[in-house]
């Protein structure tokens, strides 16, 4: 399964759309369509119930994407949050200089090279543009990644303001209001899902990279010291959330960082094996008491965590866990989807993926239209009150089957003269592809236990 | 219960925060904290039940906050979407003119003057400035409300995009998307959630009017013929999903639009009767075939239904239903909560909200915490992986029934010595302050009944 593959799936069956494609897109936006959104939430759903609902001390917050612009200068974003950029002045390109060093030689490891060490390179090794394939650039320059908009509606009375480059800050600036209403102790927990802004050049690898994109966040603020088994702990937590939503152990791994970012004291990603190679679906990182005490000093405000059986005082250390969403949905859809042979010759296309993620959970298909449509009809307005379902009486059974099994519908049910007389349906199971025999007034229970996330 | 009261509120208990409150703020923004995120939350998913999956040929899209910028020119966003702005030419201060006029006198109908009614209308008056008195003002500019941001990365190459205004836009443009693969007959309906961004300079009233904010929108695409019935249709679905919500009929009404937007055939709103008088919490619009028209002119592309049966071939009608998810969230709270004098002389505060839409289900409480906080644990980890619940050990449990009660959480139940010796605990309902005694075992299937949206 090839990129192109799963972008033309992705469109075909109405999970990714190109972002305002009639107006030719805009560049790395994509909408997903009813059924990416459904995988979507399901992923949060999950992420929710995993980091959250069953977690003691673990507290779920939404935060503005729009904040008050001195937060990034504390954070450092307006300092440091840029990406080293040169242009080919042959043919007027513009790139990456880190990219353009890893293409040439990915065992140069520029992630770890300062500015100068990778202009140094670039022209040492006469590093070639990939457009022209000439070796003449321009000196690298700092470019900030953060999308700039202006608040207040005339020239004289606005002040610059910031789309969000990422969630973090939103739990750190209320990290005391969240401790205080919750009346939290050591370590405890803030989650936040919501979008986040990369004025990013780079081309995407599909939703791989793009300018808005959703995060799925997880601060845990803990006493230094404690900080290290933190750490350790929420990079296995992230293999075993992974593990729920069917990405299996043998097709991630970790990967330290030997660069830190300027906040960070270890930090360390896991990474899927994508058609494109491994990619960052997760980042686990040891922010230190960095973000904290910036925050007390550029707002003078304290920040201070009080233990009161000890009365210590102190500003904590934050674990960050942080999920990327849309990387996420792409690598549970690369893990499913399979092209099959079957026994009879023919192939199908079938995403097997979790019941508990999958889109449409139930679909009700009538054998023949016209004498059990009633029926399948009456079945299904009852069983779409519970999950997610469709009706399908379009085609021959077999093709019906076939385009369930294409968007991972992991149940179907025929409707046919038993059903009329006796009240019994035919169920079959996606993956198998057997089928049981069951009373219709059995079938929201018994599919309500299978196509619920598992209870951890 | 005044407005300063549910901010007090809702700061005191962790419902909502002011946005980058350690930097001061930043004006109009507002963060959810962790019991306020989960209602909004619970919000959302009534939402999604009542208007996505109960419903047939209902979608539900997930789009991208930044578009192609001619998305905003077609829709008239660009050229339209203004408030009509002057200054005080003595204090400096900057007004909205309809506003201005709304103050003065609330008779005047400002929402159907146009700008040079406008002017004319405060002139002759002498209508004055709310901060300095006198009345001396500049003409009225049209300024648009849209955020403006660049794409690109140096002053040479970017080009200028907005964050959305409204969501619609999204729904409109991937159109053809939806019904191709959905293979969607009219009229059918895309709903999406997600946030939306106002350059607005109107002081909020809280999280009613706020720069960011979030929407559940509706469309639904129909023939030209069927689109009043739709029209009328959606108005009275939205006072069922209002009562759904636990927003009596009494403290709602319609209100017709005198002055309609730029695109529609006829607008009304729904409005609850807040403590700052009635307010907008949704309107639905007869939006006709103004917004896939202009997409067809100025993407060059056909947005034409076909009709298989008849092979007719139109550009649809389009009814839009949308709900501010802030504004939802806060006039649910007005209308739960409550100061509540017991027969015991005593007050309680009582967040009287349906248990669906309750941040937290179940309170667990162990009546010595010595003696019972074992048990009360190991059943408290038991019931939060089925629903959202809180152990609280602090303090007399008087106290402990009152700190839910104040938040909304429908049951509580209290652990002591019978529940060591026959797994009995008592549970304790939060309105009427009913207490029963129920097996441990079957607590969560009790609950599990009574904590679900109701289906419909």
């Amino acid at each position: 399964m090839m990129m192109e593959d799963m972008v033309a799936y992705c469109n075909q069956y109405g999970f990714i759309f190109q972002g305002s494609e009639i107006y030719g897109g805009l560049a790395n936006t994509w909408d997903y369509g009813p059924l990416g959104t459904r995988l979507k939430n399901n992923i949060k759903d999950a992420w929710r119930y995993f980091f959250i609902q069953s977690r003691d001390s673990s507290f779920e917050l939404d935060s503005d994407i729009l904040m008050n612009p001195t937060v990034w200068k504390a954070s450092g974003h307006l300092d440091s949050f840029s990406d080293p950029l040169l242009d080919c002045k042959e043919c007027k390109t513009r790139h990456r200089a880190d990219n353009l060093i890893g293409d040439f030689d990915e065992e140069a490891k520029a992630d770890g090279m300062t500015t100068e060490e990778m202009i140094q390179y670039i022209r040492t090794n006469n590093v070639p543009c990939p457009k022209c394939g000439k070796s003449n650039f321009t000196d690298i320059r700092q470019f900030n990644l953060m999308f700039a908009t202006e608040r207040g509606v005339t020239q004289n009375s606005t002040n610059t303001i910031y789309l969000r480059p990422e969630n973090a800050q939103g739990e750190y600036v209320n990290f005391l209001n969240v401790q205080r209403t919750m009346r939290a102790k050591l370590p405890f927990g803030i989650g936040q899902i919501g979008k986040a802004f990369r004025n990013e050049i780079t081309p995407g690898n599909f939703t791989f990279r793009t300018i808005e994109f959703e995060q799925m966040e997880y601060q845990t603020f803990c006493k230094k010291g404690t900080d290290e088994e933190l750490y350790a702990f929420f990079k296995d937590y992230g293999i075993k959330f992974f593990n729920l939503l069917g990405l299996p152990s043998e097709n991630l791994r970790f990967h330290d960082h030997e660069k830190l970012a300027h906040y960070a004291k270890a930090a360390c990603d896991i990474e899927y094996l994508f058609p494109f190679g491994w990619g960052e679906i997760n980042g686990t990182h040891n922010r230190t008491d960095f973000d904290l005490s910036r925050h007390c000093e550029f707002s003078g405000k304290r920040l201070d965590y009080i233990d009161l059986l000890t009365n210590e005082k102190y500003i904590p250390y934050i674990i960050e866990s942080t999920y990327g969403v849309d990387r996420i949905v792409l690598a549970v859809l690369f893990e499913a989807l399979q092209e099959e042979e079957l026994e009879s010759g023919d192939t199908r296309i079938v995403l097997k993926i979790s019941p508990a993620l999958a889109p449409i959970k139930l679909n009700v298909l009538p054998v023949m239209k016209k004498k059990h449509g009633e029926k399948a009809l009456e079945i299904y307005n009852n069983v779409k009150k519970h999950f997610m379902a469709t009706y399908d009486d379009a085609g021959n059974i077999g093709r019906r089957y076939r385009r369930g099994d294409a968007i991972g519908t992991p149940y179907a049910i025929s409707i046919d003269d038993d059903t009329i007389n006796d009240g019994i349906v035919t169920l079959r199971e996606r993956d198998s592809m057997k089928q049981i025999r069951i009373k219709t007034e059995e079938l929201v229970d018994y599919l309500n236990d299978k196509v619920k996330l598992p209870v951890v």
